[in-house]
């Protein structure tokens, strides 16, 4: 008898299912570019964005099929992200999800190309046909500000420049609000702007956004440490490797894991006020620093 | 005697300081990165896409403050898709309009980042405040489809691919509908949508988007085949020497020159239902096949 699919599975089937359906209706794509594309959008990877963006979505009441185009963008920002950070003048990294980079699986033009269509593509799927004008107009700019040099990008540059100078634990944190918990906690906004939320229940939803995406990150630092290479996806010790501040080299092992907890626990408080309606949340937040990718 | 400033300048000094607002209100931008893309973007250019804004957006009569917002958004586009376009995995260009670009003042990743940023401040600035969210929306779906796998990245990944090989005419006319007339053709419905316009003239003045952006790439062939390096801004007949399908290698410099005329006059044509309410879009027109960069 095989194992019923963990309830999670069916929300990451369902990712899979609306990335490859965004990925199909841009008209008249060159081949090799459609191919990158797909490449890095239907490659695997635990689609946490996604998931909080569902999550945190019919929590706040949200329709299943509006939530789709959120969730969609918010993975596709992901990532071209990703492919734009493993190019040889980034972190230089040949192996992501255990498959070559896409500059190595393709070239690096296209790669670059790939991850510039990739981010336009995340904005046309925010205003995709049956989402409210309003709406859509909030995704924009949550998407827009988590993405660009306040947010995602400004946190890449602070890596690379953490490469060549000891960073302090605050600067660390500055780093990963902006490189990964701007992403995550507009995966969370996101959700939480297609439905109806009183004030008070939103901010703290809000609150949890900004929480666990710290949670996430120190979780990050620690597997790079300590996890084999081959259930990484990526060379074990690679960032600690090139010389990078990351929280374990910062506060050391078991104070980065105690941070991770301390984090985790405060995100959690945040859900307290949703009661029993937020146990999708809970579990999803739970799996976010229990994770082996 | 000073002389009086051309009309044009008026516009182009308008376009700077709308610019130079939308960079300067990203909050807490790592400081390397905030400056590569003011180096970037305010480092002069005909500023042709926001003219065109501006011009088409008067003639459907939306107000000027409204049509600041997409007048960045067009060239925020434009001057990310330079910063990616001169990387050396791309064309590999050590100077535009007559300055080390970005990847050689700065360096190659902060030049990736910067491009990626701008592209997310050209989606926000699409958003701003005080643009009714109808208007917002169609600038953000004209915007991204302009910019992303269909057009603009499409035109450039089929550029390079015309490096390894000669192209047709019609291919050509293909390549360039992506690369350079999307964002034109946006430029203009981007304009229009701000404003009223009955639907004849409406569709009107989206084929003069289209038939301008041809005509447009037409002549910067001609202009890269014929221009000194100094006047040009970058190295006479680059793309030639890279083997480049260009209209001039295609179709011969003279034929190329009447076939830029051929494509103005048809451009000229769709305004002639505007009346003499047409005569800036009339005068920016000519100005764009008679510009020497």
């Amino acid at each position: 008898m095989r194992p019923e699919p963990a309830p999670t599975n069916t929300t990451e089937q369902r990712v899979d299912l609306v990335l490859a359906r965004v990925l199909s209706k841009a008209a008249s794509v060159p081949p090799r570019l459609a191919d990158a594309m797909r490449y890095a959008v239907l490659g695997g990877g635990k689609r946490i964005r996604p998931r909080l963006v569902y999550a945190s979505g019919r929590l706040a009441g949200a329709p299943i099929e509006v939530l789709d185009h959120a969730a969609a963008a918010v993975e596709l920002i992901h990532a071209y992200s990703l492919i734009h950070d493993d190019l040889p003048a980034m972190d230089d990294d040949d192996l992501r999800r255990g498959r070559p980079t896409v500059h190595v699986a393709f070239d690096e033009a296209t790669a670059i190309l790939a991850g510039d269509a990739l981010q336009a593509l995340a904005f046309e799927s925010a205003c995709a046909d049956g989402v409210e004008a309003a709406v859509s107009l909030r995704w924009v700019r949550l998407l827009a500000r988590a993405a660009g040099a306040g947010g995602m990008v400004g946190g890449q540059v602070l890596d690379l420049e953490g490469e060549t100078r000891r960073l302090s634990a605050d600067e660390l944190e500055q780093l990963h609000r902006k490189k990964t918990g701007a992403l995550l906690h507009a995966s969370v906004a996101m959700g939480a702007a297609a439905g109806n939320l009183p004030g008070g229940k939103a901010d703290a939803l809000d609150r949890f956004g900004t929480e666990i995406g710290l949670a996430f990150q120190i979780h990050d630092d620690v597997l790079d440490a300590t996890i084999a290479t081959e259930a990484l996806g990526k060379r074990q010790g690679a960032d600690a490797d090139r010389g990078k501040s990351t929280y374990v080299t910062v506060l050391g092992l078991e104070t980065a894991r105690k941070e991770a907890d301390r984090r985790m626990a405060s995100a959690l408080d945040e859900l307290a006020c949703f009661g029993t309606e937020a146990a999708e949340l809970v579990e999803l937040a739970k799996f976010i620093v229990s994770r082996r990718r």
